[in-house]
């Protein structure tokens, strides 16, 4: 039997963008949500709005979203880490708001300067402002499966942050692997223990490709247990390939190229995200991780 | 319960330089081998005695194996298409001898100027020959998945060609994803039916990466079929990574790390595996596609 069609979330204008060390100007990023957007994908994450200091790749997010071709269809989300970054969110009309946390408090501290409850305390007013609008909402749960600082992390450190977003009522967790060091045996080690919990439609993995395992840790957690919602980041764009540890997002079109080969029912035009990631990378300085960046379709 | 312990044969000094663009200096090559064969691992296909205007990257193989630092516990193989290939690799002291044909007859064709019959009977003194000698053999068979001009080779196109090595005595098969497109599908297809004739020890699977699923093929092998077996060249070299569809074997510092984050029992050091890619890197002219030539592992 062949598991659920695969949900895939296109992060790369966000959290791939957000890591290259050299900034996108904007029509570009207009141009790379545009091509994305007529993909067939049916959701992009393209911006963020975060203080423009700490992360000034996204300064221009309000502008991005004036300026795209808004697809009917398509989700447009971004990522709001409070109740003045939803105010700008609303006002560039977002179609869902994504909040993030992460499961080792020590990376929290060091990524967002805070507790894992504060920033709980930080995101619970966007939660109940976008419950109240009906706006969708999904939290980011970060290295679910390792820290940089910490090393693994256990499921019973992600349980409890689980259990803490969900009593808050959220419906959508994208579960991390922030390093892209999770093994197969990782992945079902905490699916294992997740799915008792949540309902395996709520789930949407975040693999990251820095070790090579991400596109078998998406067919594993497909295939064994069904869960099909996904990210990833066409041209595998974010975490520059020449810092230590920082590998990008898994490659749309690779992660895409791979659930066809697999038999699952797939509506995005491979040849289309090749586009997308060809127009990106030129303005990245580096070629791209993903593999199908390198090769022509017949 | 894990799977048995997995046997890498490493390829990257034959298949690999074979297919890169650039001509590899004789130094380098033997530095290669040498930095490889005191990282643990076990196999090393060190050079072709084939022909030196068809291969012109192999045409040092007498040298490479006349200068390399033998390891003992070490096997230094070459490939061998012929009876006269045979004497120039037994003059250089080879540990075991390769022969090669294809599942696919256009690709036969295209590679090597026969048929998949005339190949065989071209190797089949080879055969003979080695098993007078006592010298160990593998026989490569490749577009077992998919060809570049006739696309996918069912596995009913393999099984004869299969039984046909069997016949002649061949115990060890390496089975090649020449093109690197196969999906774990089509590995459980092929072994579904591979692994009712031919025990599951003579079944060694050579994958390339050019869609990114070779490390997720290897691991669905091991871990749901207990295929040991598996060849990877270090860094990843071969195929060009610019040219169409032209992508290198599965990286072997790629495939042991991920085993051994699959709960393997893996004598590989990664550390020196990436040393060895590091020297030859600098002699390719670009930059290899394996992952963990990206990131310092601490």
């Amino acid at each position: 039997m062949t598991p659920p069609a695969p949900r895939f979330v296109e992060v790369g204008p966000r959290d791939g963008l957000q890591n290259e060390p050299r900034a996108v100007p904007l029509e570009a990023k207009v141009a790379f949500v545009n091509l994305l957007s007529r993909s067939g994908l049916r959701e992009i994450e393209a911006g963020a709005f975060v203080s423009p200091k700490a992360v000034p790749q996204m300064a221009d997010s309000d502008q991005v979203f004036a300026r795209i071709d808004r697809q009917s269809g398509v989700l447009y989300s971004a990522l709001v880490p409070n109740e003045r970054g939803l105010e700008r969110a609303l006002e560039a009309k977002i179609g869902k708001a994504a909040v993030f946390t992460a499961a080792s408090e020590t990376f929290n501290q060091k990524n967002i300067n805070c507790s894992i409850t504060e920033s709980i305390e930080r995101f619970k007013p966007v939660i109940q402002r976008a419950d109240a609008l009906r706006l969708p909402l999904r939290a980011y749960i970060s290295t679910a499966f390792f820290c940089p600082y910490e090393g693994y992390v256990a499921p019973d450190k992600v349980v409890p942050v689980v259990d803490r977003l969900c009593a808050l009522g959220v419906k959508e967790l994208s579960i991390g692997d922030t390093i892209g060091r999770a093994s197969p045996k990782d992945v079902r080690a905490l699916l294992d223990v997740l799915l008792k919990r949540v309902r395996v439609e709520c789930v949407f993995l975040h693999f990251h490709d820095t070790f090579g395992m991400a596109i078998a840790n998406a067919l594993t957690a497909w295939n064994e247990y069904g869960v099909s919602g996904f990210d990833a980041s066409t041209g595998g764009v974010g975490g520059c390939p020449y810092a230590p540890g920082a590998g990008g997002n898994v490659a749309m079109e690779d992660l895409v190229f791979a659930f066809a080969a697999s038999g699952a029912k797939v509506d995005v035009d491979v040849r289309k995200l090749q586009d997308a990631g060809s127009l990106i990378e030129k303005h990245l300085g580096h070629l791209m991780p993903s593999r199908l960046s390198k090769i022509a379709l017949r």
